[in-house]
């Protein structure tokens, strides 16, 4: 079994679409120490049935970079066998529109209140009723492990976090819990396990303990300094405003990260284009090797 | 002034993520004779400002394979001045949302009821409220003509088609006039005219008439018979009864393009991966060249 990196990117991608940033303008002209790459989701189960862990909008190019999630086995087919969803945000959604042409109904896996934002303020799921239908499964953040059909095998257990909404969500500024959750994915046959939580704001006890007991842990890489976003004027918000612990400073996901075991496998994940640990030249990025943090890329394995 | 195709293939594109039929599977092995295809959307205008007609799902791609559309003016820039929908089907509106980093409300051109479609059935306008924000302007099909700010010289006029609107339409059943538009695009400085209608299941007579006065015409293309996917077993409707009018056949696009001027340019675009004229060694494919009709391919230009 393994978890596929599809796409390592926060929302916009990197480049994105209308940015000319040193970094985005650098790897659209091929610069050296950077690389594309596309918006956040991972697959994991194989080798050819696999759960797809949040939908981006370059879902289709991924699945196209992806032949193992096409097995082509009937005239039409595809080796996703059901959804996860951490979140109800679009760079985590979008890409369920461009499943509608399914034959059947998509299985799916969100919480209760990622449901309501996907039938409410942006009805994805609703809309999808006209085509394919969605055959939803609730998750809860209670401790329990689940599985998906089709991939066996594979147990998975859902943990709150502490991070934010999507905009449109009639709950943006007074989170709930379940608005989002981590996934810690074990494969009892070899024994391993994976964290995955690509939006994170704080890491409370029970993820703390859920790190702990991973073989590899990919998290929230969406900005170093709390204020990037501010002072490159893009936005008024800080980081951990809008849900993602900053990976410098004090209480830092690099200084939460130093915390684990050394055998613990650490990878950040859901990197905002602004984010100079994107160039593999930068200071930054050798903080990140200094601490024996890595940096995922679109296209990364990582064994279950 | 020039018109840029920047996807040909209907709903799904080419090859389609889970379709292993002998095109799709050709396609992705990379035989010769196919040639892979975005979903359907052109941009008119340039050299550096251009009108996104249509915002597919594959928009963002679309944007990394036009630099012309990237003319990188600031740190936050795009070429795409402002957005025309045809309809509201999800193929023609899903990359709307890819857009939502903009820095300023998106300028967006659609009739009352696509805009309604928009805002109710599939309401991504008002989710796009919570991002960059939506400067909405009402398309009339009583044939005014309008332009784009930003895209000086341009001339715009919608013309209403009889098709359908998209499956979660209210209307779906019983079509209004509005939910579908074909667009004349003229250059008054050059005196060109280019007509786009992208889904089209009867041309009328004024139709006829706008596909006469133009230098080019760019048509629905997306089936060559109209049993096309009942017999491939993949749906029970017909092409007419989903709003396309095939190529061949008594009455069929062939036939009612033959009735234009020698020297109209004549292209069908809105290609489904089951039309057999994707492949440059069909006989479906040798009877439109017979024709004088051109196969849209991904890339294509036509000067305006």
């Amino acid at each position: 079994m393994k978890l596929l990196v599809l796409g390592s990117a926060a929302g916009g991608g990197f480049p994105q679409w209308n940015c000319n940033c040193a970094q985005c303008a650098g790897v659209r002209a091929g610069r050296r120490g950077l690389r594309a790459r596309s918006q956040s989701s991972v697959a994991v189960g194989g080798p050819q049935d696999w759960v797809l862990v949040n939908a981006s909008p370059d879902l289709l190019q991924q699945i196209r970079a992806h032949p193992a999630l096409q097995p082509a086995r009937s005239l039409r087919d595809s080796g996703i066998a059901g959804v996860l969803l951490s979140d109800g945000q679009i760079d985590h959604t979008t890409g369920l529109f461009m499943l509608r042409e399914r034959t059947s109904r998509l299985p799916l896996w969100c919480t209760d209140p990622v449901y309501e934002d996907l039938t409410q303020g942006n009805p994805i799921l609703r809309v999808l009723g006209h085509y394919c239908g969605v055959e939803r499964h609730r998750v809860t953040a209670d401790g329990a492990t689940f599985g998906v059909p089709g991939v066996p095998g594979l147990q998975i257990r859902a943990l709150p976090l502490w991070s934010k909404p999507a905009p449109f969500s009639p709950h943006r500024a007074a989170p709930v819990t379940g608005d989002n959750v981590g996934y810690l994915f074990e494969n009892p046959a070899s024994g391993r396990r994976i964290f995955y939580a690509p939006g994170l704001a704080e890491i409370d006890a029970t993820v703390r303990e859920a790190m702990r007991a991973s073989d590899a842990v990919l998290v929230d890489g969406t900005f170093w300094t709390d204020d990037e976003m501010i002072r490159l004027g893009l936005s008024r918000s800080s980081g951990r405003d809008i849900g993602h612990l900053p990976q410098s400073g004090a209480g830092g996901m690099l200084e939460q990260l130093a915390g684990l075991p050394a055998s613990t496998r650490k990878l950040l994940i859901h990197i905002n284009n602004t984010n100079p640990i994107l160039d593999e030249h930068s200071e930054q990025r050798a903080a990140c090797t200094a601490a024996g943090v890595e940096v995922c890329h679109d296209g990364l394995e990582i064994e279950l």
